[in-house]
């Protein structure tokens, strides 16, 4: 299992089960001369922080993020960046059950297929813990990427078959809504949704929207790492997402060209395309429109009513999951949407210096 | 621009433009003694071949594949396998309005922005041709997959808004009818839309369905390369494609968690889920089910009714395109989805041999 | 600065400075199943840990190393393992000359004109310390070789002008002298010299030889990642390391082909070299004789005798350094060496399991 | 085999045999915007052609390199640079002997343990041929180098025990002579000692030197991408390479700190080392004075006279290596130190420009 890294330039590498001593990450290739304290990127994890409303779990998590390395006299300095969240609140149980058994929607057969056995406390590397180490990291380059201008606008989009359209979104309700849904009465509409499904012992699902403004033109490398497919990859890399699109997706072979084509034209002196079909990109690189991604989450897996399933040794049986789970995940995964877009950028903002020579020839010019 | 290469260990490199000297893949990692000729590749790439019904452009394209290395005796030794296809088909043309507009819906106006200028004849490396690469290497990754009773059944599964339902699937069609859609009433309906489509000047979109049957459980490796980023990272980097789904994909959101989980049961002496919701993975990996992922594809950019854009000096103009172009491109699409599914999935295959301490050990202990 | 990570399948990333919270490591890719624990790891630290001779460091150096993830029940899980030793032994003090001068030999010129500023206390990442979390990786590389029956000889070759011929080496004093030369006269005379050095407050340097039994034939992957060119990478991104040989080395070029040439020859039924000049590689890959291999180590640059030099501000100043410095690093380089040596092994055992097709087939039809 | 890729931002792919249809070399990465056609490489490839001096094979290559993608109008692209030789010397041989014996020396015996059998005509993968990819992308490379003023000076530094000093370098001859030591004496010395290899049918190996002024300060990641590192690694995976020296290399452990240490002081204003022992690098990062770096090359693997081998069925003969075959490769070889070390420094060049935050935002804010 060599997955833990991802980015070229700004590079990120995590680690941590939610039940050992801590999770954390290694952020290698940070610019140096970012001010940068714990409390900066404390306010960053504690928007996937549980405990925080209803829908989430009630299990504490503290995760007071302390920075180990890479920053001298408030700044980064190029070095590797060490940041880490010690687990304080396992508490010892009973997981015999979990340890013989495959919850359905987990990846606990896999894993004991994979690699012969697994730690079964709390999921493991599947656990919500593992995003603890994106969000912190994705805190410092939200940092870096609103010092050029780039600023983020993500939200809950759905949650179950509750939508939001275009229309219904209030932008002063961004981050303030128990279920992160911006409009004050699909949020209660969505509240209702999930008391009737932790009623039912169910979970619910639902969308994420990251919207990014301020983008340049030309991020993205061709023909692999576009733009759109360094996204996708960084998206479908958490846990639980099942799809990903980017502006009209799913709708635009619905379309036909003379539709979904956005035409270019001059406003106030800058050529800029009318529409936004695209969400950001053409040809796999960003057009310097608004940057529109949407991430499909499926319900949470761990339901309390009883499912079928099988042991390790192939006997069927019933299982009644315990604990503290969350019924949807949604709301607290709204950062972590946010943080994986945000490297996926920074990285290929930083590739992207690279693509003219006469840049190159500029840059050492001086 | 360093993104023409992808995979770990079964690496591909490709290269070339519409309109230059020819186009290619270098694929590095292939194992040795897969028996390889120029026969085997040609049938994979006949399938993307343009000419073969109306909806494709009618410009021939021989796409003569020549083995450059790699190949001995008949079978692969282990070393870098050139494959290269000439540009034969190009035709002297005028490109004097293509060079200074910036047509709707390409990559133009970003290759411009990022490197300064750019190669303007057919689109240069956002042109379709570059798939040629691709499918490629990826008809010898499907030969390798096939050694080890992997399979995979690729098709179309919506034009436009034409789409074919699981029961409608008629799967003795599959790649034998005019837009890939594996039912004989279905795809007479689409081509009675497609036919529409031409009338109007305008084209089409769709989505591409890929199920890979046989897959050991355990592929993909947690956290960042798991198995459903890895593959939604690969597909995004098709031109055109704007939506990635695994399984329920943008439809699980919808499903309460009861609904969504697919329970384990025993079959015959062997688990297996008893739905297949998630489409195959479970946590990042391999569960042991069907594979199914779908891309869904834009309706083509170039359509020959007028748009509006600008020329690169920001004047405002209505361009008419003019030249060879498929009013849809989601039939010729199919194999390039296959292929890239399966470079990812034989790079994942190749990778997770290690996961295992006993199994190196093993290994070397023969 | 993204280059704190190396390896593909077995990777490691270190991270940490001589004087902020600690240093650590974080290894992604080790196989699951392997018995591992702290004191294991403790005792490859151990060795190079200073305070143990008259010719290292009066700094006490507890490394007490931490697991802190990928460690279930005594084994590892194929989860990232995190590692860390805290910094306990800095103590306040006055780095204003350190932080304004820029001393002869040190990265410190080359820090502050990439990065802007640098965290001068202790040397930040170019400081000694930033080795133990190669050696914590190494131990548990080491472990997993020696389950495959590959064993490491490494040994301190050369002390300033004091070198130590084949003939002197005394295999039952490897690791016991101390200055790791395996003979006891020769070490004698190395600590004649080195009481010299320190009493002209001046510094030594000396070679590391790591030899390596056991391998299998066929390490190494043609053409860019060859055993020998990996090899010179890890060893060379040592501080201080300032040359690499394998096998006749340096005196290759002075030998005709018929006296470097290895001769095969059947040797109890296999086909064996019956002389190692190439030092177990031949063609980039190994060839089943002994790995050889050496590291030449420039002597340390911190000398307490006064040297010249100039300010961040470009004024010429003789600065004296103070502090606690090793007054040469070899002995302690010797575990360092061995640890880079077992890292880069490994990582190339497991690409190569994937060489051919048919062990590829073979492990997935089990 | 995935190891013919080499490189970060400036990406290189080698491919072919010596008896194929050709070698070549896909460049990824490159920035747009320089000047380029087939003279200039030509100029480049022409430096390793063989037939030029009696000391070389008198195998004719014509080597004529053709570019097929990624330039346009004169000018890189940014797209995939891919260049290809064609292989036309190749002559219908009777390969018996060596397919079925281990050449001493040779890779053979590692190519058949390690991938089952191998492409036995001329060496394949490890024939100088191979070479011909990499040179051609180092003359991309010392091209864009050369508009940042940075330039190089390449030449035999010894063939066999005729060694050149310091003192003794002609920089007029540089790239002049038959064996490519500048020195119009110690090349007649050389010529002589050649001259008797032949006559016995053996082979001499020798040293590279190359040399690089102008390079900036703080090229280099730490700390496995040292600049040592990324050199040692590009330069040992030249095939028949066994030592690689930086600076006083070997040298270094015999001098003391207070000898070895290179003072800095003001020159003209500016920061310099008044010596430079260390070769041009602190840290792992080039520290603004010349770099210095020796390849050490073995002799000619192929000689003449008879030797002791095995067949692959284990019957030990007598084999008398026929054909074309360098007594020395050292005089070709210095353009491919020089190409390797091009590549290296780009490659850092470009991937330095991202160290400072500063940089970033003031790239992005024009």
């Amino acid at each position: 299992m060599a997955g833990s890294t991802i980015g070229t330039l700004f590079k990120i590498t995590t680690w941590g089960e939610s039940h050992g001593a801590g999770v954390g990450v290694v952020i290698d290739g940070c610019p140096s001369g970012l001010p940068l304290d714990e409390d900066m990127i404390q306010q960053f994890l504690n928007r996937r922080r549980p405990g925080q409303t209803p829908f989430s779990t009630p299990r504490k998590e503290d995760d007071q993020v302390r920075i180990l390395s890479g920053v001298f006299e408030g700044k980064t300095t190029g070095t590797p960046i060490s940041l880490m969240v010690e687990n304080t609140s396992a508490r010892p149980r009973d997981y015999s059950q979990i340890a013989s058994c495959y919850r359905p929607g987990h990846a606990d057969y896999c894993f004991d297929r994979k690699y012969g056995f697994r730690d079964y406390r709390g999921g493991g590397r599947s656990s919500g813990r593992e995003t603890i180490g994106r969000v912190a990291a994705g805190a410092v380059a939200v940092m870096i990427l609103e010092r050029m201008g780039i600023s983020f606008t993500t939200f809950t989009k759905a949650i179950g078959p509750i939508l939001l359209t275009e229309e219904e979104i209030d932008l002063s309700l961004i981050g303030k809504t128990s279920t992160g849904l911006p409009n004050a009465s699909i949020n209660a509409q969505a509240e209702s949704f999930l008391k009737e499904c932790m009623m039912e012992k169910d979970s619910a699902g639902g969308v994420v929207e990251c919207r990014v403004a301020g983008l340049p033109v030309g991020l993205g490398e061709p023909v692999f790492d576009k733009l759109d497919a360094c996204l996708a990859k960084a998206i479908l890399s958490i846990g639980a997402v099942k799809a990903f699109e980017l502006g009209e997706g799913t709708n635009a072979p619905r379309l036909k060209g003379s539709e979904n084509n956005d035409p270019f034209r001059m406003v106030n002196g800058n050529i800029q395309k009318l529409t936004n079909h695209a969400g950001g990109t053409l040809g796999g690189m960003s057009d310097g429109s608004e940057l529109i991604l949407r991430a499909h989450i499926k319900p949470t897996s761990s339901i309390f009513s009883p499912q079928q399933t099988v042991t390790k040794d192939g006997e069927e049986v019933t299982i009644q999951i315990k604990g503290r789970h969350d019924p949807v995940i949604v709301p607290r995964a709204v950062v972590v949407v946010e943080a994986m877009t945000a490297l996926t950028l920074l990285d290929l903002l930083m590739i992207n210096m690279t693509a003219r020579l006469d840049s190159i020839v500029d840059f050492y010019g001086r």
